[in-house]
């Protein structure tokens, strides 16, 4: 049986490193086998581009080169590490996938879905998430969590303005795509956002 | 007045590295400011792709990565360097540009070339060669001379049926669009290589 595919997206301090971990614990608790992976990342190579996108020192980026970089990134990914995993049946729990694809790039620098779709339909090798949890919190909570964490990066350091439409366009995926994309209200103390998360998880695996 | 963009193609061992500094001499002699540079690179950060994409000691590249790379980093350079340099009046002088990508990715390793032409359509913001130079040689005479060059890289270390795969798609580039192309006979000596490009620059610089 294939393994199933699960990811987590969301904006700025919005939780997700600390929250994979605990969908990674639910996970293992239920008996199933899991690998906790990231994007843009994941691989030898991918997370050498990762450094080259996120770097804050270099030249600046085109959205072109951006959006291209990303998907070279997923594609071996995908290549390496998640389709080989679901093929033998382990699930796969990603922090950050596609549909951030469609947010930063898309909705936030306003590159058209039309050709991150195309880039999708090239890249994916028909994969794609079986659940994606989407943590939700306003912009500005959610920025004055990251600044706590330290140091911001290229993405991080942008504006409101930016994280604004990033928001709103996963909101609106999952508005399109309610059976995959499920909101989790992330701006509640964490005890409460975990069980939210637990009923998810648990809903899923259990059918 | 836009400069020219003039770009330099052929396999292994055809004498790009030779003839791309003979081709910048016969352009300063004439008076143009010409800017010489090369694909996959040109840029900081498009040379750091250039590192990743020919490094021979990691993870094998799926097709799909390679060839995403190859226009992120084409993007980054147009972006950055020949644009801008079109666009003060400069010359670009380049070594390798898009009609490798059909060649190696497209004939060598069978992506399809209408997935090249979305690609190229969408990273190079109507930039197309003015001038290119295909300097053809036979397969087994190239590989011997690359041979002799020491260390090859990872894409010289692939088979001989794939760089045919190449030659024949160059040379096919060459029939289609012929006002462009012009195919110079590298399987000569030096000497008569570069009376051929010398005649060939002179007209085009002269109309």
């Amino acid at each position: 049986m294939l393994g199933k595919f699960i990811t987590l997206e969301g904006g700025e301090g919005c939780g997700k490193s600390t929250n994979i971990k605990f969908i990674e614990q639910l996970l293992k608790e239920a008996g199933i086998p899991v690998v906790l992976t990231r994007e843009p990342g994941g691989t030898v190579l991918s997370e050498n581009i990762r450094q080259l996108l996120l770097g804050r020192d270099q030249e600046k980026i085109s959205e072109q080169t951006e959006l291209l970089m990303m998907f070279a990134a997923r594609a071996q990914h995908i290549k390496h590490i998640i389709q080989p995993a679901l093929e033998q049946g382990t699930w796969v729990l990603c922090d950050r996938f596609t549909d951030s694809s469609y947010a930063y790039q898309g909705g936030g620098r306003g590159i058209d879905s039309a050709t991150i779709a195309w880039l999708e339909n090239f890249s994916q090798n028909n994969i794609r998430p079986d659940l994606t949890l989407l943590l939700d919190v306003l912009v500005d909570v959610g920025m004055a969590r990251a600044k706590n964490r330290g140091k911001l990066d290229r993405f991080e350091v942008e504006k409101m303005q930016f994280f604004n439409k990033v928001r709103t366009c996963f909101l609106e995926i999952a508005k399109q795509q309610p059976k995959r994309v499920k909101i989790v209200d992330a701006a509640q103390e964490l005890s409460l956002v975990q069980e939210d998360i637990t009923q998810l998880i648990q809903k899923f695996i259990h059918g």
